[in-house]
């Protein structure tokens, strides 16, 4: 089903970019479990808009208002349900949209599959803008999770040709993630965030934009968690994460990379460390063995596309009229996506984290 | 949940390598398709072990047995079990693993999720000969989908270092798809195939494996079909992929190349064709916007490791001592199973466009 | 899971008597379908409090705020999302009840089930004030279940020991379902129904409550539709009116009476009618053969309990001190819930034939 | 979806009543737990035909042949699938039945529902005899429930006008749902039981059924699970039961009986008992109260309708023709299922309790 995710925590995204409110309900929360406001707004922030030039001008509080499961800061157990009024939107921009579908984004699509009754304003249910809710959603899972002895933190490990330090799939630290997973464009490199910045102000420059790939990783999980086939963590993890728009691609480990490698030289091979604990030499499974977690860090990376709402003039079609046309889109739009898209991505990887765990 | 899938169509898929047999459960088949078994076995054919030097020794006639559902081999409606019964079992060459896990199988992390009740013998559930009961799921499902007038197709894109051409992803052919859908390891180019087959022998000679690339693509999937968010084609097809042990990346279009594409270079421009139906003049989308297939041809790679089965010694854990240990496996093991493995990725892709299309 | 209910049509409830809102957000609506706001109003006042004296004297507007899926009255294709803001809390009334459980409710099981963090203001999520989202999902839907000829209607049966007339289950009329569907307090009988009126009025006056039964018809519901075994109409019925507080039996055509009944007496012979339609004479199968709609009225009937909150003292346990105690609710209660329940059951109905038919 | 149940544990049930063989897989089941077959063929036993005149006098000697999931009768945690394979069809017997469906059987809804492709033979997946499948998981699981301290047992609480006794909700005791769970044709009281092999008889010789009721409890199942609104143990067990063929009501407790109660009547009085554990004076909410378990025996009853498969001529239509037709079925058929249907219901509550319980 679209909108929805998870069966021991399932979470419910609602709303569209220009409809009164967006927001989440969370079943399936433990009672009992505190949730720190704050560390939930810093969530939100890192991805909200109008931070700095990567991002869209679009300036908006972006403040979650819980309407029930909450009670004097404490989960109730009741499905928690918070909304995200739409306060500042700019309707007028996306006229034209509905008959002239912008390339590379769900116009088109969005227009067969709901009747032509789709909410074209902002990209209606389509619209990054959705990412919030589940932001909110992982930002009160991770709480959870942390008490578990769970972290997550993501990076932008590419944006164009510039490129991020890959983690140390074997060794990465706590301190690192929790460093990556409050700020806003987490990168490891101060080097490569420079060059990353050059790239976007590059794309800007000509009304263009560009794209990237998130690292992230997950340490903390207890090994043996998962199923074979259909119910392992990749499976879990990658359903999750292809919800967030403009994902195009996700591997886990040394993922693509398997494909030059020999077994001799992808097999992770076992040892135990000072404590008795199994651990592997390398990580190329990324955390993962046959669907389960073997207790070595989850590591995936995926791909996220160059925003499709670009400034030059494309090619489309008119469906009004049956025959090709011109677009040119107004509006204030992203020129990489990346930078926001780290807490949704670390946000994804709660959710499914937390099903796991919980 | 581990060995099941789909909510329209469902599969149960259950079985160990060793046990008495292997079997799929389908449920929400169309009653009244007439199902050809002869197809049903060429695409088990495919699959099977024994048949050149990129595959293991080890020689069964995975023969489906159908208990139930099917009347004068037509569906009946009501589920469809079949079973492969295991004739060829040599159990005793596993007898050490259970307490000396193979580096990149699921032994240590089986032997932990499941209470060290796990079966050993041949990998048990986590086996590689499980994807027996998918083929034969997709070559059911793709009986019906071909009548529906959908193509499904795949081939080896890569093995080690030796690359075959990549699908045309505009303009792919049913005739090539139906040429490789019926295959033994399926290439595109001849030389490409030469190439591999040295990448695989120098493999199998130093006692090792190699990993490679499978692309696949479906034609003739009508637009409009999937849903935004979770519920998109990529999450779908993803989750089913997953499900094939030995995958590690899954990407849909340009995939991971959107990394380093701009906008501009990667939306897909609209136009009309000759025939006024709305296609696109590139495909980096993979013929999926928003979730939503847009009518283009739908094309994924995913990368398959090197068999963590390998000759060479290697260490490991010795989960008895609590000691490191050394561990050297015997028995039959493919030195590349990517031949074998293109009719279980078609087999994936059969069933999840049955579940977005039936 | 606990608050959502389907798979094609799925229903996501939350909100507790004194959160800030209740609401509903619905999955699956088909994308351009007219929602007469009326029309679902009329629905949410049939189940309003405070209209006579059968009910509590907890006056609110219970107006649903759609905050996301409807554009120009048009259903969008993306989640409906309702929200009802709770205006008239009146907290203090319920402090005593955490520690002195009410009989016959679940401030007990709550307590346990959700580690003593349950909100018992109002009884929570628990609250039969979570119907009113039920009923604004069931106004929805049965607005397009109309419109493909399908008519929903009940009545109270039974209120203590007062009986209204039962529905002639072969030829209830659309005319009578379509005049109590739109009622409050919707009884065949005016005879009946004064009766009622003194049963409840009489359990008023020792401050007790009275139970009932309501019995709800289906008409034009295609035959067909449905499957065997765990996916039958009876299953999916029952799933969700169970899914209402207080209902403690359900039971279809004859239900209950089969008991006692010969086959040659239960079994409904079939014949055609002057239309060539298979029709049957009588309709103890309720509507359904094999988990199967047969084209006949679906007929259903359930118990509900008497209002568990009630004036009288009562013995409990103090859950504080671990001793046997003496409870005396407070606050405003209906002496019999069946005249607002039975918009509720209609609405159950309404979604469970939804996710039959759409 | 039709055959399959459940999500933590997950049965699903395949076969017709003269295909090859039916069977179940069952995922989800703990690894390690030891598998009494003798206990599980006590089972099979009880629901197996010919062992009285109640019962059809076709003989099948009903054993379970495991295909997988069970190594040394330890369960390794993979899929459990077993397989009774169908060695007594008399096929012939149903030949006219296509054409002339059976008044109160799933006959002409099968026809609909699965154009015409049905497999009529015995009833095919519609057919009694596919509720053997579903006691073989029920032995299963409650084997693994009497470890965790819960007992199920029922009994025929009416055939026809001849009753048993009632379980005393309150205290029925383990050692009488030991025996009555272990017997064919439990009753509690002896006298009731000539009684109803009275009533029996007298059907049968009239070559007519009839029906009855079956009243189940369930013992030591932990205070405290069990969800609100849909996820209610109401809801679980009811769309388990009603998987049943023949079902056509459920009711919890008091049941219909709350109709005529007063809220002082009905409403359970907590007290802690000599243990300091809270219990109820009364048992009128069945054990669950907001869809909770409450620690007190669970306990509902079901009416079962008389077998439709009878041997006096009925009316029933010509699909062929299309004219209204007379019917004479031949063959073997129970006058009464009931007491075939006993361990049936109780596997349903197996079933039922072990999703909620493990």
């Amino acid at each position: 089903m679209s909108s929805s995710w998870g069966n021991k925590i399932k979470i419910s995204i609602f709303g569209g970019s220009h409809t009164e409110a967006i927001g989440v309900n969370i079943e399936g929360l433990p009672a009992g479990e505190k949730i720190d406001m704050d560390s939930v707004l810093v969530q939100m922030a890192r991805r909200a808009p109008g931070q700095d030039k990567t991002a869209t001008q679009r300036k908006e509080a972006d403040e979650p208002h819980v309407l029930s499961g909450l009670l004097d800061g404490v989960l109730t157990g009741a499905p928690l349900c918070a909304v995200i009024y739409n306060t500042n939107q700019r309707s007028k921009d996306y006229s034209n949209l509905k008959i002239r579908p912008r390339p590379g984004h769900s116009d088109y699509t969005a227009w067969l599959r709901y009747n032509q009754a789709n909410d074209i304003r902002g990209g209606g249910h389509f619209s990054g803008r959705l990412t919030a809710p589940l932001v909110f959603a992982g930002a009160v899972l991770r709480q959870i999770l942390e008490r578990k002895g769970i972290t997550i933190g993501a990076h932008a490990q590419a944006i164009g040709s510039a490129n991020d330090e890959k983690f140390d799939m074997v060794n990465v630290s706590n301190e690192l993630l929790n460093k990556l997973n409050k700020e806003y464009f987490s990168v490891i490199s101060d080097e490569a965030k420079s060059q990353m910045y050059e790239v976007v102000e590059s794309a800007r420059l000509q009304a263009d934009s560009v794209g990237g790939i998130i690292e992230c990783a997950v340490t903390g999980v207890p090994a043996g968690l998962g199923d074979p086939m259909f119910g392992g963590v990749e499976n879990l993890i990658s359903s999750a994460v292809y919800g967030v728009p403009a994902i195009k691609g996700i591997e886990f480990g040394a993922g693509f990379g398997v494909a030059t490698m020999l077994g001799s030289e992808n097999n992770d091979e076992f040892h135990y460390d000072e404590n008795g604990v199994v651990k592997t030499r390398t990580n190329n499974c990324g955390g993962i063995l046959g669907g389960i977690t073997n207790g070595m860090p989850i590591v995936f990376r995926c791909a996220v596309k160059p925003t499709p709402s670009i400034g030059k003039e494309q090619n489309t079609v008119n469906l009004e009229t049956g025959e090709n046309d011109k677009l040119i889109i107004n509006g204030r739009h992203d020129p990489c996506i990346i930078p926001r898209a780290i807490p949704v991505i670390e946000a994804a990887a709660a959710v499914a984290i937390a099903e796991l765990v919980l």
